[in-house]
């Protein structure tokens, strides 16, 4: 049965899975030190053009948020997000459990600005009075938790604008393939370490059994990141799981085909729904799209395809999050499509 | 190349595997909330005689040990350990990083006693005056960071030690199933949930993947858990996958199995090191053995073997830890007591 | 020279400091334990009608916040404030230092509302899932950090709510007693142990040297207090320095003369304000006003007497916060409205 | 009555309330940024011969261990302490509140050895696998809680042992001035900012109200300490109390005068116990002293004196800590004397 759910309800693509399968017997050391965590350490690094980079291979992404922030920032230090962003909503007090204070901004379409940005720095401006937290950091998503995504002159505004501020800037790339296979998507892989200080390549939520490359760019935020993995329990014991899969997932750009895939079907669900005159919620050229549906539709759809409520539009609608993935057969969609 | 290193150098046993590839292409919903999960919580808790008991399928030890002592403990109460217990040297201070001391006891074999635990607690009892921790949990791992084992007697004692003095008493089964398979064991997988207020079965080295299955007997400890893990980057997206790997794990009691062909191997190994004159560090009789090796020794077999250091003995001695598994095939113990 | 930038620019009231001065060459135990706080308890119960309360003295408003929260709240859980709520802006992280997430809403006034509570906490709600923190407690501060009010029926319905909800209601007090001297003031001392399960009485802002007396009304928030006040280095070696200063504060209800006298400052200052033309950022009816001022008008005050800037309005206005004590003179005010 | 409980008994020395009581009806501006902190500042910084130190003034011991460390420390770091040492006993967890794991070594008499560092260090090296704790800092006292004090050529070893494994060495004074007064000392207050990175001048134990000194001169842990003042809620709002105390504290060298009368009244008690026969469960020279009493004396004495607890040393005797202060009067100790 047809499911958009999100985008991982299946376990891994099958170039995945059998690269797992084919290297099971073998015996390595454990922790990510074994020789494909190394190889796949290098394909990142070469894929995205950062050559000085450390790369960890991390299990998920709420640990990668979460191990990353608490490396780089002191006690007294913030992170800056969108009010919507996943740091500031789903992960269940995450960053503040590591003692950081999420500073957010209500902004539009998930999407952080650096007037957004600068208006938060300067509201915790004191002097040296020491009242208030001091923001050091900027998250982004790409794309984001509403399916939109950043072009690369927003991303440079964002990294000029942190850069004058003395924050770091920090992007989830939990859906950075479905990210750079959207319409209006002008980043390549090479930008994002001259961009950001630290940024991960989601791998879970597009095809991998699990995983999440989190790529360090700034030396000042390398020094004993393994034992911040530790100290949060996310050093994988077979670390070498994850470089198996990622060394596949890389391989003749797998991942960004997986990603491509995932955003065809859900603009061929998004235009097949405005031709049937459906509004949207926001205008996203990824993976999720957020159709608005009468309640007794939502309903339906909800029960059928699994699709989940994003917002209450007013009395009689309500904003749903169909989610597309690597899996989605286009049937699915047409399936979809004849349904609603 | 035959390895001693530890007992999660390969990937999965087939059995578990097949699971995993069988299932692949199944949609599921995510964060354990499906039939897999919801089966093998089930085949848990028949296979330990605790139909009331919470259950969470969790991706490593470390993750385990930190969301269940986060989640049971006040910020002001302290978990006593073994001074080799895991927690207390091997977590890169997972415990401390959610605030809580851990009071250790130097103790023989790395087992806890009754009366280790009422020193440590009634050093710490300063009236109401509050200058103090307050000891709250005992943490005990079987088999031990040692290899050694609690026998059902010493495992009761603790109990009512605990029970006493107000103690939760948690124990962390990384090696469970090489416990119980271990000569002189007494303990049966029935038990745990009638002694513990909470363990954990581990996975990671017996055979898994990776997955450890916490059981949650004391109902003070059950609310929210879930957003502890959640908080701690540890609930796995696909949570479907621990829930497949547990299920065939629990199968014909396959984990018993790969535990006993473990220990079988280890033992083969000391019976024939000692019988060349070796001596050991510490008596074990599961799958973690550490003979006492001269220096020159040591030196080979670390190269060759992976072994690991555990111990300077003497000037001329080192005591190495030699670690088997459910892969360990018998010709590579013959090959490592043919080289020392 | 006249100030109005805060009401905790001077040492203590007369009649506090000659307590001290009185019983200085006293010997007694320490830590709080001494007959002077065990009298000055009963005095707090007495006074606020709460003769099971638990009451205990702290050296400063962040500290009592941050060690009731710390106390309150399990590490998945929230507490709720007003966005300009002291512990969200002005106690630099002092509780998600905690690993608290402060759940801000953006009210009128520096008022919570139900209304407001309500809408946070139904957007945390997850089933039981777990991605999100969960709201446990309402923050609220009498006067608020604009120099507002609550009503006995505004409070009356933030405990109902609470109740509903399953929150705490936490009242930071640091100007009570300029917060019952206000015109429009219905509650009475006896009220506070009613409504809310946790408040503290103010004592630096209004004439001791420092200290607050922090009362625990709900049982559940009473075990190991003591703990965590030591915890977080908040416990008084001399604290028989706190029981001296509250019991003088009590005596014939000085606190409440100290009180009316810093409002009356601030209100015939406000009033001579108002006369001469002066609008006002938010009407409060405590010793915090907000007159509005040209840009330079509010640098020579600013420089003059020491009052803080608030908020920009335009282009060529400023909000800025006079600020009247216990030790205000009445010629002061004359002076301020002379120069304005 | 007589007392030898601590040496925080009484309030404040004469010549410290009188400055309170002079300056009380000044205005001045808070949070530490008066005239008087930064004139106690300075008297600070050319008394301890360090004119580039920051300086900042605390309300009590452990908020100052508390924040000094939290704001050294990186969540991966962890501080080494004697065992005895108060933050690993006396303060209810306040650094492991901040993450941090404290550890500790068994050392005599209380004091710490460049052997204990290094071993502890040596241990926790493992390449960087980040598997456990990084040791970066060592903490001792001075004189220590069992009365005892570091040499010079004991403290410098220290230093170039911490200088020599990367360590902060912080060095705890709560009672510096009566380890100064020391038979036995060649420390001078000109040797500590040499020696140390951090450490801190008490008061509160030697005469003041409250109030410890806190002098940072590694230029690494100065930035942002306000901010972790704040944050830990130890930012005094009337911080000029605590320059007024200090500037009194050291004119004409007060402090030291009010060390060398504790430690003369306690050595008078000692002197006198030894010949009477009594024998000590240390050796100390300053003004906390440790007889081994009968358990019959003890008992007597403790309701008499008040004397604490420190050790059972066989089935009848009790080694009882006995304290004297500024404020002990010569005849008190020989009522001790008489009644012993």
């Amino acid at each position: 049965m047809a499911t958009f759910r999100n985008d991982y309800s299946e376990g891994a693509h099958p170039q995945i899975l059998d690269a797992l399968v084919r290297t099971n017997a073998e015996a390595t050391c454990g922790y990510g030190r074994d020789a494909y965590c190394v190889r796949a350490a290098q394909a990142v690094r070469a894929r995205f053009a950062c050559p000085q980079a450390d790369v960890h291979f991390m299990v998920g992404g709420t640990a990668t948020n979460q191990a990353l922030i608490a490396a780089a920032l002191r006690p007294w230090e913030a992170v800056i997000a969108a009010a919507t962003g996943h740091i500031n909503v789903h992960e269940s007090g995450a960053i503040e459990t590591c003692g950081h204070k999420v500073l957010s901004a209500a902004v539009p379409d998930g999407k952080l600005t650096p007037d957004a940005v600068r208006t938060l720095v300067e509201s915790h401006l004191d002097g040296d009075d020491g009242h208030m937290v001091v923001p050091r950091m900027v998250y982004v998503s790409d794309s984001t938790e509403l399916g939109t995504i950043y072009t690369k002159a927003e991303l440079t505004a964002l990294h000029e604008t942190c850069r004058a501020l003395g924050l770091y800037l920090y992007l989830d790339g939990a859906r950075m393939a479905q990210a750079l296979a959207a319409e209006g998507n002008d980043l390549a892989p090479e930008d994002f370490a001259q961009l950001c200080d630290a940024f991960y390549i989601g791998g879970t939520k597009n095809g991998l059994l699990f995983g999440e490359a989190l790529v360090i760019a700034n030396d000042a935020l390398k020094p004993y990141y393994r034992n911040i993995m530790k100290q949060h329990g996310a050093m994988l014991a077979k670390g070498r799981l994850l470089g198996v899969q990622f060394l596949a997932y890389f391989e003749n750009d797998l991942w960004l085909a997986l990603g491509r895939h995932a955003v065809e079907q859900a603009q061929t669900l998004a235009d097949g729904l405005k031709k049937k005159g459906f509004k949207f919620y926001v205008n996203s050229p990824t993976n999720q799209i957020f159709p608005i549906l009468t309640d007794v539709q939502y309903k339906t759809a909800q029960e059928r395809f699994g699709c989940e409520f994003t917002a209450k539009i007013d009395e009689t609608h309500t904003a749903a999050r169909f989610v597309t993935s690597w899996a989605t057969a286009p049937e699915a969609v047409q399936e979809a499509l004849a349904a609603l």
